[in-house]
């Protein structure tokens, strides 16, 4: 079998470590590995398979030989070494949303759109970690009907703000446990102290993932449309979009109504969602069957349940959908991307 | 100054102490006041304006003389005691939803139909907490123009399931960051109990509250169209709702689209809220302020923010609202409704 010489870019945050434990599971045919990061991780040592592997520094001549790049850092670090990357003639499949709207990059789940891969010029985007999620639990609709609009609102896991966010989570959660301690009295808002977050998320909700934009939305919420629009090849796709971060560790969730062009019936749907690659429908909520980051985490398949009809359009279908966003919402979807890049099933 | 004699059905719940609490805050001219209660809480001993008050047994002929009785306990209880309350000549101020429904009782949000209470014939029904939030949030929104459709999905705190909700969410949390010292990794699904909740709360979310009806919705869900449409006087009003429990301790959240009949601009909707009664603008997330649960709780105004145009229809307007669902949402709007009866300001 045909080997590959693969590198990771930020291979020491949350996603760039689940990137190694999918190319383990999945059992890429990895020749050489190369884990690269920022300056403080250099030396590190890390499992692959048996073998140790050193971090290396990140630079511009650190790619050399490479045939894949997954990219699991910022937007600045992917546009830093993306030149370097593709001059060394690998394909960087990126994390960052840097170029997810560059026309001559890619953007890919693999099930929806995995042909895309081969139109790459030396770069391939990973979408949204909700897009992901929501177009992987909707796609089995637009096949029954094409999609014109959807309206979705997101319940966000703290690991969606990378490995410290599910810390400050837990800290916050042991200081209100500590305050009714002491108190008798539950708290609301506890003395805590919110770093990675622009508040307290222990005990509360966030509606704002994102920086803004000038239509109010937030880049986060804007995502959704816009590269639901590409990955779908639905241009005129319209989507309204709420982005909540809540206290979860991980697994997003998102309530969507989904318009398309016909009226479809909630059986037809249910049987096409159930037959998806890569969806599960779960959707039995008389007995307390449902989509919950606590069912979806540390897996690589979307949670589609609590689908019926829409009660304001006769052609929307409201649905409620859940997926692990470090998995299929980032790494499992680069390495999912690097497997069709290379002829294999993924 | 006119003084009443008041009870409370149901006394010692969250609500119903919340109701006590509420009375105290608000000077309500009580003349005497009768707290009732199942057996197992008779006797006990409660606080009201420096007298201490002894908890009474719920019981057909535990009314009479009183002249309004503020409900705080089950349907199946406000059932059996109804007819009792109104034989006594009390008006009866329901929190429960078994006869919100009814053609003969007046369904009230004091800022928004507070004329209704003077319809009663002897019942005046407190709404669905998830929809009194959400209709004080658009009310204004509705002045501007006729409401047609809404769609909500919510973020309901654990309090909503009554005092022993936010218990249970301790207890759990306490229980997760145990198994995280004890084993360095951060738990999805923790060793808990769910007694209250169906499954874990905490770090989890539930995308079902209520029991489920035909139409796949649930009885929580239909509330904001059903209740909504009787209180806002829109017969026709369209809502599809997606309620879904979240980690929170108190104060549900809702992000909404709001239809209306002719095309709003995002200033005059702005403007318009910020005028409205016990409602607070709280729109500036360029500079992280949002409603939250940790900003609205222990209060009784509804907070309005990420106000901004649907990206789906021009008549659309899309936020996020946010209030105490025990206070506003229960017990305060009940006392309101008491208040605007007797003539006094709410």
């Amino acid at each position: 079998m045909k080997t590959y010489n693969v590198g990771i870019l930020g291979a020491t945050g949350a996603v760039g470590r689940e990137m190694l434990k999918v190319l383990g599971e999945r059992n890429f045919p990895v020749n050489e590995l190369r884990l690269l990061a920022s300056e403080r991780s250099v030396g590190k040592k890390v499992e692959f398979q048996g073998k140790e592997i050193e971090i290396k520094l990140a630079c511009h001549d650190a790619f050399k030989g490479l045939d894949i790049v997954l990219g699991a850092a910022s937007n600045a670090v992917a546009k830093e070494f993306k030149d370097d990357i593709v001059a060394a003639g690998a394909v960087f499949i990126d994390n960052s949303s840097a170029f997810r709207q560059d026309a001559d990059v890619p953007l890919v789940v693999p099930e929806i759109n995995g042909d895309d891969v081969f139109k790459n010029k030396g770069v391939i985007s990973n979408p949204n970690c909700s897009t992901i999620i929501t177009l992987m639990a909707v796609k089995g609709i637009n096949r029954l009907s094409k999609i014109v609009a959807m309206n979705a609102c997101t319940y966000q896991a703290t690991s969606g703000a990378g490995a410290a966010g599910p810390v400050e989570l837990m800290e916050q959660m042991e200081e209100l446990d500590k305050e009714y301690k002491e108190t008798g009295i539950i708290p609301n808002k506890g003395n805590v102290e919110a770093k990675v977050f622009a508040h307290q998320i222990a005990g509360n909700v966030i509606p704002m993932i994102g920086s803004l934009k000038d239509n109010g939305y937030t880049t986060e919420e804007m995502k959704m449309q816009n590269e639901g629009r590409k990955i779908m090849h639905l241009p005129d796709l319209k989507v309204t979009c709420t982005c909540v971060r809540v206290p979860v560790v991980r697994s997003h969730s998102i309530a969507v109504t989904v318009y398309t062009e016909d009226v479809l019936n909630v059986e037809d749907v249910k049987a096409q969602i159930a037959k998806e690659q890569n969806v599960k429908l779960y959707d039995e909520p008389e007995n307390q069957v449902y989509p919950m980051p606590i069912v979806t985490s540390d897996q690589d398949i979307t949670y589609v349940g609590r689908i019926r009809k829409d009660l304001i359009h006769d052609n929307g279908i409201t649905l409620f959908c859940c997926g692990d966003q470090v998995r299929k919402g980032a790494a499992t979807n680069a390495v999912q991307i690097a497997l069709k890049l290379v002829g294999l099933d993924f």
